[in-house]
């Protein structure tokens, strides 16, 4: 059930860039602010990008920011795109093997399920990850609190 | 998103039992059925035993079976019994290190998306697994489709 860490990461970076309201952020500085891995987060950022989420200004005193307002980019979305694997047991696999298929309701009843997980992170923005923006502020940015 | 491959065997035995109706399984002839590793499926009916789905019968012409009625057995239950692991991202976990757990909504969020994922599983029991019962039997038993 656990979400892979380029999920996790992705998450984070989109609430990094969302805080700086526009500023630009660079790769360094979130991988310093979480003390997390500057390498994965490029990855991470070059899909973000790919996807829309993320715009990169290019050259000296460049970075990233939001490619669209942080009400705009729901969390089902982006789960979508940064999970690659919603395979939830081997039937929903290409490969399957599991003889009994064509005749279990397993599957049909997990994809209900994970639409139903889907369907709540589609009720959220990323704007609802920030709210207590000025505690995040604090935290990431060493702002004072607002 | 993805369930355990234990998870997974745990739901093929509790068909195959179902299907039975009373009459016992052994491991070995569930592990022929499904192709799957008998080692496997040892330590899943194990703990299917101990969470009380199924009742070991001691002994020569032993086997297994059903501890309750299919409709007793509700998915969600066994799900949450065989997964060990709910942790959605790294702030679900003690040794959570994420620097803005205490100022992020993402926790919450998942967790609310986790909880309808399960109460979905939790309208549907073993006995909704089973209910194209003639065509499992003829695949899994190769008993004639009643």
């Amino acid at each position: 059930m656990r979400l892979t860490t380029y999920t996790d990461y992705g998450l984070r970076l989109l609430i990094y860039v969302a805080l700086k309201e526009g500023e630009l952020a660079t790769i360094q500085e979130v991988a310093d602010a979480y003390a997390i891995s500057k390498n994965h987060l490029m990855k991470v950022a070059y899909h973000l990008g790919q996807y829309g989420h993320l715009e990169t200004v290019r050259g000296r005193g460049g970075g990233l920011r939001l490619a669209r307002s942080p009400e705009r980019i729901r969390l089902g979305e982006v789960i979508r795109h940064m999970e690659d694997d919603f395979t939830l047991v081997e039937c929903f696999e290409p490969s399957n093997t599991c003889r009994i298929t064509r005749a279990c309701r397993l599957k049909g009843i997990l994809g209900e399920a994970l639409k139903a997980y889907l369907a709540v992170l589609d009720r959220y923005t990323l704007a609802d990850l920030i709210d207590r923006q000025s505690a995040l502020d604090t935290i990431l940015l060493n702002r004072a609190a607002r």
